[in-house]
């Protein structure tokens, strides 16, 4: 790496973490900022999306406040190459799901693309990952489960 | 950014990590040595300081040794405008409460200030965070619970 | 620090995150190439290691596809000093032991030494930890668990 690139990885970190500060806090619209106009996404078989905004509009509807969610990355291992860049990232995320009383915990290794427009902005042309685990438990399987803080349910 | 504005922002990342690693190793002088002289800070409601000396004796006298905790904080985004800083972070908390019996799990979006000294030093000047989410179990609930390694009771 | 380290730091940052990519993947071949010929390592009491070849080894045969491990560092405090350095890293782990039925947390502080090779390469020379805390919970104990995915055994 040079010197120049430390710049340009710094600029991808902060995207990427923008992109996560605005899944967990529900800006939709921060999120759909994050993506090229012909941004990809491929999150496992189940979770494929062609266009960004068919992205946005599937989180919209399925993480309500009943979907309190915290994705957090680390490890990024990000190669530039003029005005596009590669990145790898270990993620874990759980999700506390006050109406289905569930709370699931999984881990991924995210590898996207990104782009750098004519604006000079980096954005999120492709986003994937391959899940490592995935598990749930039931919060009844835990009588004295409390959940002393909801920030979605103020 | 600035190239060198790479500089401030990894001595401003490391005095959040400092920072941390106190709280999490209980070095309460440590601790301190990562505030201003009047630095505020406030974790909701319940825990708002207006000095440092205040927020370490909490510290020193709520996390004993029955209290292990984890503080990991990530994505930093951090903004520097001459010697002001500003910080985004995400967080993840655990508490092992062995005297309690219980396991805490939490996060929350922390937003900071920092300032840099006349001795060149970057350090906290205020730091507050917006809870996520923070849940309670009992280890009443996990019959099998081992706490199979514990630092502090050595 | 200077400008000039910002890129040492992160060549070790990389180094550390594929040290750990090879490991949650079960890429021995990769988790060998991080080390020096001489590299040694001590995970607490139990797991001391005088070469890396042993090392690797243990990892092989005891973190096979029924055991899912994620191990993730934060809060890197990276010190370089012309051709060696030291880190400091807060690791969170998570092994899922599909076998023993068993979920196992933990936290520790790791204190490496890396060296950079003839050929310009960081490489691990020492890791180690402080283990700060280690609990397991038996599946068993929670009827409803259900690990929803497992890429190890597919």
């Amino acid at each position: 790496m040079e010197q120049t690139d430390l710049l340009a990885v710094r600029a991808i970190e902060q995207l990427k973490y923008r992109y996560l500060r605005a899944l967990d806090s529900k800006d939709w619209d921060l999120l759909r900022s994050t993506f090229t106009a012909d941004a990809t996404a491929n999150y496992g078989d189940r979770l494929e999306f062609s266009n960004p905004d068919d992205l946005v509009a599937f989180m919209r509807e399925n993480l309500g406040p009943d979907m309190v969610t915290l994705h957090q990355v680390h490890h990024p291992e990000i190669d530039v190459a003029g005005d596009s860049a590669t990145g790898r990232w270990s993620l874990q995320d759980r999700i506390v799901m006050t109406g289905y009383r569930l709370l699931l915990d999984g881990a991924s290794l995210y590898e996207d693309r990104y782009s750098r427009g004519a604006d000079g902005e980096w954005r999120i042309a492709h986003t994937g990952y391959v899940r490592l685990y995935e598990h749930t438990v039931a919060m009844d399987d835990l009588p004295s489960f409390a959940l002393t803080h909801n920030h979605f349910a103020e």
